[in-house]
Protein backbone atom coordinates (compact mmCIF):
# COMPACT_ATOMS: atom_id res chain seq x y z
CA UNK A 1 0.00 0.00 0.00
CA UNK A 2 3.07 2.15 0.00
CA UNK A 3 2.48 3.63 -3.44
CA UNK A 4 -0.96 4.58 -2.49
CA UNK A 5 0.29 7.40 0.25
CA UNK A 6 -1.46 9.73 1.70
CA UNK A 7 -3.92 11.22 -1.06
CA UNK A 8 -6.33 8.21 -0.49
CA UNK A 9 -7.91 10.92 2.10
CA UNK A 10 -9.54 12.41 -0.58
CA UNK A 11 -8.90 9.66 -3.39
CA UNK A 12 -11.05 7.07 -2.43
CA UNK A 13 -11.10 3.96 -4.00
CA UNK A 14 -13.73 4.10 -6.76
CA UNK A 15 -15.23 0.60 -8.03
CA UNK A 16 -15.08 0.31 -11.38
CA UNK A 17 -13.21 2.37 -14.51
CA UNK A 18 -16.81 3.40 -15.73
CA UNK A 19 -16.88 5.13 -11.97
CA UNK A 20 -13.78 7.15 -12.29
CA UNK A 21 -14.23 8.31 -15.86
CA UNK A 22 -17.81 9.81 -14.80
CA UNK A 23 -16.39 11.86 -11.88
CA UNK A 24 -17.03 15.30 -12.26
CA UNK A 25 -15.18 15.48 -8.71
CA UNK A 26 -11.84 13.83 -10.81
CA UNK A 27 -12.39 15.47 -13.49
CA UNK A 28 -11.84 19.45 -12.23
CA UNK A 29 -8.97 18.13 -10.33
CA UNK A 30 -7.70 16.72 -13.35
CA UNK A 31 -8.14 19.50 -15.51
CA UNK A 32 -5.23 21.14 -13.10
CA UNK A 33 -3.37 18.17 -13.30
CA UNK A 34 -3.34 17.90 -17.26
CA UNK A 35 -2.57 21.49 -17.66
CA UNK A 36 -0.14 21.30 -15.60
CA UNK A 37 1.65 18.29 -17.29
CA UNK A 38 1.23 19.53 -20.91
CA UNK A 39 2.88 23.50 -19.58
CA UNK A 40 6.11 20.83 -18.35
CA UNK A 41 6.27 19.75 -21.94
CA UNK A 42 6.21 22.79 -23.45
CA UNK A 43 8.19 23.65 -21.33
CA UNK A 44 10.83 21.38 -22.11
CA UNK A 45 10.57 21.61 -26.10
CA UNK A 46 10.42 25.43 -25.87
CA UNK A 47 13.48 25.25 -23.98
CA UNK A 48 11.75 28.14 -21.29
CA UNK A 49 9.06 27.78 -18.89
CA UNK A 50 5.54 27.91 -20.52
CA UNK A 51 1.80 27.71 -19.13
CA UNK A 52 -0.31 26.37 -21.55
CA UNK A 53 -4.42 24.81 -21.09
CA UNK A 54 -5.51 21.95 -23.03
CA UNK A 55 -8.25 22.03 -25.14
CA UNK A 56 -11.39 19.54 -24.65
CA UNK A 57 -11.28 18.38 -28.06
CA UNK A 58 -7.31 16.90 -28.16
CA UNK A 59 -8.33 14.93 -24.75
CA UNK A 60 -11.69 13.69 -26.26
CA UNK A 61 -9.67 12.79 -29.23
CA UNK A 62 -6.85 11.29 -27.01
CA UNK A 63 -9.50 8.99 -24.99
CA UNK A 64 -10.90 7.68 -28.50
CA UNK A 65 -7.33 6.81 -29.57
CA UNK A 66 -7.28 5.03 -26.59
CA UNK A 67 -10.13 2.62 -26.73
CA UNK A 68 -11.79 4.09 -23.85
CA UNK A 69 -14.79 5.21 -25.66
CA UNK A 70 -16.82 2.47 -24.84
CA UNK A 71 -16.67 2.70 -21.49
CA UNK A 72 -18.83 5.65 -21.47
CA UNK A 73 -22.47 6.13 -22.41
CA UNK A 74 -23.38 6.64 -25.86
CA UNK A 75 -24.20 10.45 -26.39
CA UNK A 76 -21.79 12.69 -24.62
CA UNK A 77 -20.46 16.19 -25.51
CA UNK A 78 -16.65 16.69 -26.41
CA UNK A 79 -16.66 18.34 -23.18
CA UNK A 80 -18.09 15.25 -21.36
CA UNK A 81 -15.24 13.37 -23.13
CA UNK A 82 -12.62 15.45 -21.92
CA UNK A 83 -13.79 15.12 -18.62
CA UNK A 84 -13.76 11.59 -18.52
CA UNK A 85 -9.47 12.15 -19.54
CA UNK A 86 -9.12 14.64 -16.95
CA UNK A 87 -10.38 12.42 -14.35
CA UNK A 88 -8.62 8.79 -15.27
CA UNK A 89 -5.29 10.39 -15.40
CA UNK A 90 -5.28 12.14 -12.31
CA UNK A 91 -6.76 9.44 -10.54
CA UNK A 92 -4.07 7.15 -11.61
CA UNK A 93 -1.74 9.60 -10.11
CA UNK A 94 -4.08 10.21 -7.56
CA UNK A 95 -3.45 6.24 -7.07
CA UNK A 96 0.57 6.09 -6.93
CA UNK A 97 0.39 4.07 -10.09
CA UNK A 98 1.85 6.81 -12.00
CA UNK A 99 4.29 10.02 -10.79
CA UNK A 100 4.45 13.68 -12.78
CA UNK A 101 7.69 12.58 -13.57
CA UNK A 102 6.75 9.94 -15.92
CA UNK A 103 3.35 11.62 -16.82
CA UNK A 104 5.72 14.44 -19.01
CA UNK A 105 8.12 11.78 -20.25
CA UNK A 106 5.35 9.76 -21.73
CA UNK A 107 3.36 13.01 -23.10
CA UNK A 108 6.62 14.00 -24.63
CA UNK A 109 7.87 10.76 -26.03
CA UNK A 110 5.04 11.01 -28.44
CA UNK A 111 5.21 13.17 -32.11
CA UNK A 112 1.97 14.95 -30.48
CA UNK A 113 -0.12 15.72 -27.93
CA UNK A 114 -3.31 13.62 -28.88
CA UNK A 115 -0.65 11.18 -29.26
CA UNK A 116 1.01 11.51 -25.73
CA UNK A 117 -2.42 11.90 -23.89
CA UNK A 118 -3.39 8.94 -25.46
CA UNK A 119 -0.61 7.19 -24.20
CA UNK A 120 -0.86 8.33 -21.06
CA UNK A 121 -4.54 7.09 -20.88
CA UNK A 122 -3.82 3.69 -22.19
CA UNK A 123 -1.20 3.39 -19.00
CA UNK A 124 -3.10 5.26 -16.43
CA UNK A 125 -5.76 2.37 -17.73
CA UNK A 126 -3.83 -0.28 -17.36
CA UNK A 127 -2.32 0.22 -13.88
CA UNK A 128 -5.35 0.98 -11.67
CA UNK A 129 -6.97 -1.58 -9.99
CA UNK A 130 -10.68 -2.32 -8.63
CA UNK A 131 -11.41 -4.01 -5.38
CA UNK B 1 23.55 19.85 -7.75
CA UNK B 2 21.12 16.49 -7.21
CA UNK B 3 18.62 18.82 -6.58
CA UNK B 4 18.85 20.60 -9.55
CA UNK B 5 17.21 17.33 -11.50
CA UNK B 6 16.94 17.70 -15.19
CA UNK B 7 14.34 20.45 -14.98
CA UNK B 8 17.21 23.14 -15.60
CA UNK B 9 17.60 22.31 -18.77
CA UNK B 10 14.47 24.84 -19.00
CA UNK B 11 14.88 26.72 -16.22
CA UNK B 12 18.34 28.36 -16.57
CA UNK B 13 19.72 30.18 -13.69
CA UNK B 14 18.17 33.68 -12.87
CA UNK B 15 21.16 36.12 -11.71
CA UNK B 16 18.52 37.82 -8.89
CA UNK B 17 15.45 38.36 -7.25
CA UNK B 18 14.32 41.14 -9.46
CA UNK B 19 14.89 39.34 -12.47
CA UNK B 20 12.73 35.79 -11.55
CA UNK B 21 9.93 38.05 -9.81
CA UNK B 22 9.50 39.89 -13.53
CA UNK B 23 10.11 36.99 -15.81
CA UNK B 24 6.78 36.67 -18.12
CA UNK B 25 7.43 32.96 -19.03
CA UNK B 26 8.23 31.89 -15.78
CA UNK B 27 4.61 33.33 -14.09
CA UNK B 28 2.84 31.65 -17.43
CA UNK B 29 4.07 28.26 -15.95
CA UNK B 30 3.66 29.18 -12.02
CA UNK B 31 0.00 29.99 -12.96
CA UNK B 32 -0.24 26.16 -13.71
CA UNK B 33 2.09 25.24 -10.81
CA UNK B 34 -0.03 27.43 -7.91
CA UNK B 35 -3.49 26.49 -9.28
CA UNK B 36 -2.23 22.50 -9.31
CA UNK B 37 -0.96 23.08 -5.68
CA UNK B 38 -4.42 25.17 -4.68
CA UNK B 39 -6.75 22.60 -5.85
CA UNK B 40 -4.80 19.82 -3.86
CA UNK B 41 -4.92 22.19 -0.37
CA UNK B 42 -8.82 22.03 -1.71
CA UNK B 43 -8.88 18.82 -2.12
CA UNK B 44 -7.58 17.67 0.61
CA UNK B 45 -9.76 20.16 2.67
CA UNK B 46 -13.18 19.05 0.93
CA UNK B 47 -12.02 15.70 1.51
CA UNK B 48 -12.83 14.58 -2.47
CA UNK B 49 -11.15 15.84 -5.56
CA UNK B 50 -11.28 19.89 -6.67
CA UNK B 51 -9.84 22.05 -8.74
CA UNK B 52 -9.58 25.90 -8.62
CA UNK B 53 -7.90 28.95 -9.69
CA UNK B 54 -5.85 31.12 -7.65
CA UNK B 55 -7.04 34.83 -7.90
CA UNK B 56 -4.60 37.21 -8.79
CA UNK B 57 -5.71 39.86 -6.17
CA UNK B 58 -4.93 36.69 -3.45
CA UNK B 59 -1.49 36.38 -4.86
CA UNK B 60 -0.85 40.43 -5.31
CA UNK B 61 -1.81 40.61 -1.63
CA UNK B 62 0.22 37.07 -0.50
CA UNK B 63 3.63 38.91 -2.58
CA UNK B 64 2.74 41.90 -0.40
CA UNK B 65 2.28 40.00 2.95
CA UNK B 66 5.95 38.30 2.14
CA UNK B 67 7.51 41.70 2.21
CA UNK B 68 8.22 40.72 -1.55
CA UNK B 69 6.46 44.17 -3.41
CA UNK B 70 9.76 46.26 -2.44
CA UNK B 71 11.69 43.96 -5.07
CA UNK B 72 9.55 45.08 -7.59
CA UNK B 73 8.73 48.47 -9.57
CA UNK B 74 6.53 50.90 -8.15
CA UNK B 75 3.85 51.36 -10.12
CA UNK B 76 2.14 47.98 -11.34
CA UNK B 77 -1.00 46.19 -11.49
CA UNK B 78 -2.33 43.60 -9.31
CA UNK B 79 -2.15 41.12 -12.58
CA UNK B 80 1.60 41.72 -12.63
CA UNK B 81 1.86 41.68 -8.71
CA UNK B 82 0.27 38.33 -9.23
CA UNK B 83 2.56 37.20 -11.93
CA UNK B 84 5.45 37.91 -9.81
CA UNK B 85 4.22 35.26 -7.37
CA UNK B 86 3.59 32.66 -9.26
CA UNK B 87 7.14 33.44 -11.00
CA UNK B 88 9.14 32.70 -8.03
CA UNK B 89 6.79 29.77 -6.42
CA UNK B 90 7.77 28.09 -9.52
CA UNK B 91 11.43 29.22 -9.67
CA UNK B 92 12.03 27.41 -6.38
CA UNK B 93 10.40 24.44 -7.74
CA UNK B 94 12.36 24.18 -10.94
CA UNK B 95 15.26 24.43 -9.04
CA UNK B 96 14.65 21.96 -6.83
CA UNK B 97 14.24 23.69 -3.43
CA UNK B 98 11.01 23.13 -3.06
CA UNK B 99 8.99 20.08 -3.43
CA UNK B 100 5.57 20.06 -4.45
CA UNK B 101 4.40 18.16 -1.53
CA UNK B 102 6.17 20.51 0.53
CA UNK B 103 4.14 23.22 -1.24
CA UNK B 104 0.91 21.94 -0.39
CA UNK B 105 1.73 21.03 3.27
CA UNK B 106 2.84 24.87 3.87
CA UNK B 107 -0.78 26.55 2.70
CA UNK B 108 -2.16 23.79 4.10
CA UNK B 109 -0.50 24.78 7.30
CA UNK B 110 -2.33 28.54 7.61
CA UNK B 111 -5.89 29.67 7.61
CA UNK B 112 -6.57 30.89 4.87
CA UNK B 113 -5.00 31.08 0.81
CA UNK B 114 -3.23 34.13 1.29
CA UNK B 115 -1.45 33.39 4.56
CA UNK B 116 -0.10 30.07 2.92
CA UNK B 117 0.74 31.75 0.12
CA UNK B 118 2.70 34.09 1.78
CA UNK B 119 4.37 31.86 3.87
CA UNK B 120 5.21 29.69 0.37
CA UNK B 121 6.55 32.77 -1.22
CA UNK B 122 9.09 34.05 1.72
CA UNK B 123 10.09 30.07 2.16
CA UNK B 124 10.70 30.00 -2.35
CA UNK B 125 12.51 33.44 -1.57
CA UNK B 126 15.08 31.94 1.44
CA UNK B 127 16.15 29.37 -0.29
CA UNK B 128 16.74 29.91 -4.07
CA UNK B 129 20.11 31.17 -4.34
CA UNK B 130 21.92 33.23 -7.11
CA UNK B 131 25.19 32.91 -8.83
Amino acid sequence: MGRQSRRCRFAWVRSSLSEVLADHDLASLGDSYVNFVDSLVVSDRAGKPAGTKVKGSVLAEALRRAGLREFLPSRMSKHALADAAESLIVYAWLEGRISLEESIAIVEKEKDLVAGLSRLLSIAKDRITFP
